[in-house]
C-alpha cells in the first residue's frame, strides 16, 4: 500500500489539559480538534503535519481507562494514514496480520479507523485511519 | 519553539529484518538508512515524511536490550524534529522538564539528539532531534 503516512501518536493521560499545555509550550504544538468521543476527552495537537492525540477517559470503563490502570500514562497507539483503508485492511489480512477491527468503524474526528493487534505487528498497537 | 515536527517513532525489536519486511509490505514503508550504532542495528523506514526507527540490540547491555527485557518489543520513544535543539532544550529546562541529556549528543544517522525523561512528559520518552 503506497501513499501512507504517519498520522498521529495516541497518548493515554489522566490529565489532558495539563499534558496539552505542556506539549503546546514544549513543542509549539497547536490544538487542532477537541471532542468527547466514546467516553473519552480527545484532543488532537498538531506538530508539523502530524498530531498527538491525547486521550483522557471520562468513565472508569473502556480501552483507555484499562490501559491507564495496566500500563500507566504514555503512548497507546500509532496511527498510519492510508488513502484506502479497505485496501490496507485487505493487505493486512492477506499477510496474516491479526485485525482488531475487520472492517472500518467511525473513530474520533469522524475518520474511518481500524486497529491491528500488537502481537502481530512487533508489539505496537497500530491504527489505520482514512480522513 | 515553533517549526517542530514529528520525526520518527523508535521501536525496539528482537528481529529487525522481520519487522522491516512486515512494515514494508503493510505500510509501503521504504528503507531510508541503516547502520550499526551504539551496539544496535538501526534502520530508518520512511512512511511519508516521517520514519519508523527500528532498533535491535547487538549486545546484551544497553538501553534497548534493557527495554526489551523489561517491556518486551514495542514503541521505545517518539522523536520531535526541531530547527534548534539547544533552544528546545533551554525551553524544556526552563519549564522544569527533566532532561536525560542536558546537551545534545550524536545519535543515529549523525543527527544531534537529546532525550527528555518520561516522568515529566506524560509517560512518553521524547527525543529532540536536529538534522
Amino acid at each position: 500500500m503506497t501513499g501512507t503516512s504517519l498520522d498521529h501518536v495516541g497518548i493515554a493521560t489522566e490529565d489532558l489539559d495539563e499534558l496539552s499545555s505542556l506539549y503546546t509550550e514544549l513543542f509549539g504544538a497547536e490544538v487542532a480538534h477537541t471532542e468527547t468521543f466514546d467516553g473519552m476527552q480527545v484532543e488532537f495537537l498538531a506538530v508539523g503535519d502530524t498530531y498527538f492525540e491525547l486521550l483522557e477517559p471520562l468513565e472508569p470503563e473502556g480501552a483507555i481507562a484499562s490501559y491507564l490502570d495496566r500500563e500507566g500514562p504514555g503512548i497507546h497507539h500509532v496511527a498510519v494514514a492510508t488513502p484506502d483503508i479497505e485496501a490496507s485492511l485487505a493487505t493486512a489480512a492477506e499477510m496474516g496480520v491479526e485485525l482488531i477491527d475487520e472492517t472500518p468503524r467511525e473513530g474520533a474526528w469522524g475518520h474511518d479507523v481500524a486497529f491491528l493487534h500488537p502481537r502481530s505487528t512487533g508489539g505496537v498497537l497500530f491504527e489505520f485511519v482514512e480522513h
